[in-house]
């Protein structure tokens, strides 16, 4: 008999994953090595020490090991806001009229608004067994910042946050909530450190980007005692914590024999379909299934369907390592418009090669795309979503309309990231029909990939 | 064997309550009816019909029906935020150093933010099924105004929201998800209305209370044609829906043999310890155990502890019906330096009788104390709470302290009604270390008390 399948999947605590999965030791060919943009040579463990934490820098090189212990403080912390529920997402389904089955696992249920608080305890962990003081970070949205501020409290450590300017403005109660978490924030470009400051000389109106917090957050962890910087996706170690979420949600699909035909997680760094996908990715790797998987990513900043798979700065200060990756230019910066994160200009580069390889698909969508879905969803399924996870939301409608078309009772799930709760700067601007969507022109996007670096481009 | 108790304990579906519990029916004092203000004779139902829902005033009158059959379109829509978690708070034991076990029903997670959604849904389902056009009511925080949006955009009926004029300023992004959900929303006292004008008049630079901004929202729904208004607090009918907490709670415990010897929730119409407590309350009254229940009020609307049982207007506009009820007087006009909601001047008929008679007791609060606690709680268990609920969080700390003192290894047990993501201007006051305590004067209060109507006080 078919087990009835309830409207959320918990696993029970003895059902956990007690360990992430490292996606590239089932990959043949491995994402291309960070590099020193100085000697062009891959980046040495040695030569990462003083900008991030030890633990972590090994498991930025690890391709090999493919299972990894979640050590016993982070699985405590993770009992706070995880499991996660997979949802079956009936009401949406029911909306929409579709015989598609639509699922989705909600990321969002805890105060940091995201799926971010996953790596952020398992970053704030290591920096602490480490005996470091603190650690430095960029955050675009906000959802980062303050799981990393919740993570570093936790840990009893420092937490010093460069947020987006556009972002600090926008979401003044973010900040509140990384405060009330004993961080500290700083809205970047800033005058705090010598890249902020080179930024500001060149563009005194620019509203920031990733690129530039991040530049900012990694020259104050070098110039500062036990300090080291952290980052909240791009990164392997990143994706590698993130598995948390698509190990979860594989175990809740296992459970109840339910076999999906499409994945969605949306892209800004990766980590959300880096985290969501990869289990599944490692299924298709080895030859175990074989899934549809699509990153939905926003046309304002649109790194895999129209960047290019080079090797680039992580930042706009041109301060960090290279990664190869697909990207629209380090260079570039995203229109403030933008509503949402994922204005990053990257991508992670286990998601780039395994894209360059074909194992998934990209989309690119507009934002007012966007925030239809999103009210659909909201009204559908009584949640508010987060503008980011709302790509992911129009990637799946998008299936289950095509299979309202064709009759196909496909099975889609998607990793539903984050809350929009503090994203109604932007809802307003959709409510009152002011927002615009914003998509960079091909001489712009052209201009910012003429700046790509030629070390490891040549 | 003892069953691990697991840090959350969720119901599955089949274990869910598909019956509210009314406490009245175990009461022997009944709550004392509404009064019609103008012969002073019990409201029957003819008179209510013009102003609320036909099958809500039955349910209100009902004193002795024990079960109620929850409505399956109500069932259905609980499945989107219900079963809620027990959560056993090991991280804020830990944190105080207490014996004691504390466990927390959390309601928060949903998008109204709060349990306010339990009633809401129930409204709204009654409201559609007599073939209204829609429905009216107030908000304070904003939790129920948003909450109702939700359930009427459910059940495809209008909504319109009256909602305190200092949070609608302070609060300015509920508004967005009200908007979102398709509800209007006037800020209160207003122009729109005679009993609005009449206010303005009188207090041209008051900030509104609940009191004012009911006046008006019924006002609106007795004038429009196929409108009824409807009540986030207070109506017996409310704490019928709102006992899905409890029971929820009571099923959660008894799974894992946990005997709790304290319950707790905060109050400011009753809804939130009503709902929570009410099926521990059937317990004690039916003789079948004994349990210290403790009402947690602020020191700013001190209805419990400062105010009279009498009979007085629900509303500062002087047109709703009276009720029985412990209130401060419908003419108090809580400071608007209070930072949540809890600002209603009376109380739940049915909490006011059983205090009376003395089953459970209540103590009351000033913010800067009740923040302490939120911030304690916040960092301890990940979860920013809302204010209102963190009245339930100080009660709990002090009586987990106490244990300390005493070496007592007492379960404690509260609701944990809402997070605080739209309170962030509240948290920021407390940050900055601006937040002051509001409590009335002897004389403020026994000013508003010499207000009390005659009618049923003679």
């Amino acid at each position: 008999m078919e087990k009835k399948i309830p409207y959320k999947i918990y696993l029970t605590e003895e059902e956990m994953p007690s360990q992430w999965y490292n996606v590239r030791a089932d990959m043949k060919i491995k994402p291309a090595p960070l590099l020193n943009p100085g000697t062009g040579k891959p980046l040495t463990l040695e030569e990462m020490q003083p900008i991030f934490c030890t633990e972590l820098i090994k498991q930025e090189l690890d391709n090999d090991t493919k299972w990894v212990d979640i050590p016993q403080p982070v699985l405590d912390f993770y009992k706070m806001f995880r499991p996660s529920p997979l949802v079956h997402a009936e009401f949406l389904e029911k909306a929409l009229g579709t015989p598609a089955k639509i699922f989705y696992k909600f990321e969002g249920n805890n105060t940091s608004g995201s799926h971010k608080l996953n790596s952020a305890i398992a970053q704030a962990y290591y920096a602490k067994e480490q005996g470091l003081k603190g650690v430095t970070t960029e955050t675009g949205a906000g959802q980062w910042g303050t799981a990393l501020s919740m993570a570093c409290q936790y840990m009893g450590i420092d937490c010093k946050v460069y947020m987006v300017k556009c972002s600090y403005e926008q979401k003044p109660f973010r900040r509140e909530v990384i405060r009330t978490y004993g961080g500290s924030i700083v809205p970047s470009p800033s005058d705090t450190t010598q890249v902020g400051r080179k930024i500001l000389a060149e563009h005194p109106d620019t509203t920031g980007s990733l690129g530039c917090a991040i530049s900012e957050a990694v020259e104050v962890a070098v110039t500062n005692d036990g300090y080291r910087y952290v980052l909240g996706s791009v990164l392997n170690q990143v994706l590698l914590h993130q598995t948390i979420i698509g190990l979860e949600a594989q175990a809740a699909l296992k459970k109840y024999d339910i076999k999906p035909d499409i994945l969605i997680g949306c892209t800004g760094g990766g980590s959300n379909l880096g985290g969501f996908a990869s289990p599944f990715i490692g299924e298709i790797l080895r030859g175990e299934a074989n899934y549809k998987i699509i990153g939905a990513e926003p046309a304002s900043c649109p790194s895999f369907t129209r960047g290019k798979y080079a090797y680039d700065f992580c930042d706009t200060g041109m301060i960090c390592p290279l990664a190869k990756m697909y990207t629209v230019g380090s260079q570039f910066i995203p229109s403030s418009n933008h509503a949402g994160g994922l204005r990053f200009h990257g991508m992670s580069p286990i998601l780039s090669e395994l894209y360059d390889e074909g194992i998934f698909e990209a989309r690119a969508y507009e934002q007012t795309q966007v925030f239809e879905a999103a009210e659909i969803f909201a009204k559908a399924e009584g949640i508010l979503p987060a503008p980011e996870s709302s790509h992911a939301i129009r990637a799946a409608i998008d299936e289950a309309l095509k299979c309202k078309e064709t009759g196909e009772e496909k099975t889609i799930v998607f990793n539903l990231s984050g809350t929009g709760y503090f994203d109604l700067v932007a809802y307003k601007q959709f409510n009152d029909g002011t927002m615009t969507d914003v998509i960079p022109s091909d001489a712009v996007i052209a201009e910012a990939l003429s700046k790509l670096p030629k070390v490891g481009n040549e």
